[in-house]
């Protein structure tokens, strides 16, 4: 971050900046490992939460696991270059708490699922009694917006406050299986479904994770399938 | 790095934890935020010394490079994931103690040059008055060859020993005129010459970095310029 061209944090960089941890498959996760003193930086897959709050799933015998439990801060580096110049590229790091995910809890189910849908071949290992999912709470973040654009940002501008409250009423599976059929309708194979909570959905279009948040947040069913038929309806067909 | 994973390391495994640092054009890198107590992940352009030791090219009014000046235990994680599962393909963590090359010294001269082969863009900003090298002096490494196939090395398996005194025979500049001339004359644009050292040449086939190492360091330059003829000759033609 540089002093000189640090920039105000507008809408647009807070925009840019969720959809660098909403859309990022995978991360560096930086670590405090207590026995060297030293930072670890490791890849980890990655989810949200319906929040927008990163996970991760990561198996109690590695370093960075380890490292977690004696100190819970940590950071994701996400935005990965495409060609050219990999400075030219977005990139954000963000400073989170990691909070272990409870397996008996019914948040443990609801984020297995969603991280699941977004990298299903992690099944054959995320129910191994070593593994675990962490919830990382966003505590501030600096963005790098390419070449003297810089942004600091808080926690609270990665994720929608109150969102976790949705789970009183939004049954994901429920909403998946409907959404889902909806882009099958479609018959555009370049476009597929991941997942979906009451603010957007993620799909894959080609390789790439991607993500669509709704003009509004949905209160109901019956109002986030319309938004979801709606931007189907968009897709173009093949 | 799963203890009941942990494989001896070999000759191969070395050999793969020295061509993801040498190979990398880019890192995550993880530095101690002093203020903060968080460890920071972001992305650094690579280079390497003549060595195999990596090098970085950072301004000093950035979060890590402050970081690094309070405390100079880094490291790096090299190995960028290709198509498919992230987690299926080779990545090294390095931890490093990062050494600010003197700008007026003539090592700063070499690593500028090496670094700018690489990295031609960056020609722009690296006299920069706030622009400085650092060379990360490999202290260990986790090496993760894939699901199941952990290695832990040293950070003498990452540097050839005594390789920093070929500085006294070894002309850079003049090694790197000629073999980019013996490149030249291949006529295949897929091929293009990068870097040159008594170990092995870079080169970018088509937009990747690879090194090539020689069956024997080389100890003048007529020996080193014939290993890159033998080299050459061996690119197809188009």
């Amino acid at each position: 971050m540089n002093r000189n061209i640090l920039r105000e944090t507008d809408g647009a960089a807070r925009a840019l900046a969720r959809r660098l941890v909403r859309e990022a498959p995978y991360a560096a996760l930086a670590v405090n490992e207590e026995e060297t003193g030293f930072p670890l930086a490791s890849r980890v897959l990655l989810a949200t939460d319906i929040d927008g709050a990163p996970a991760i799933l990561v198996s109690g015998l590695s370093v960075h696991t380890r490292a977690i439990e004696a100190d819970d801060r940590v950071s994701i580096l996400t935005g990965e270059p495409a060609k050219g110049d990999p400075l030219a590229h977005p990139r954000l790091t963000t400073r989170c708490h990691a909070r272990l995910v409870d397996r008996e809890s019914v948040h443990h189910a609801w984020l297995r699922r969603r991280f699941l849908s977004r990298h299903p071949k992690a099944k054959t290992y995320i129910d191994f009694p070593d593994f675990n999912l962490f919830r990382l709470e966003p505590v501030s973040a600096n963005l790098n917006g390419g070449f003297g654009k810089a942004f600091v940002l808080e926690g609270a501008d990665l994720v929608r406050p109150d969102a976790l409250k949705s789970y009183r009423w939004f049954d994901s599976s429920y909403a998946a299986k409907h959404a889902e059929g909806m882009f099958l309708q479609v018959e555009n194979k370049d476009y597929a479904f991941i997942d979906i909570d009451p603010e957007g959905i993620y799909f894959r279009e080609r390789r790439i994770i991607a993500r669509h948040d709704f003009e509004k947040v949905s209160t109901n069913h019956d109002e986030l399938l319309e938004l979801v038929h709606e931007f189907a309806c968009k897709i173009p067909k093949i």
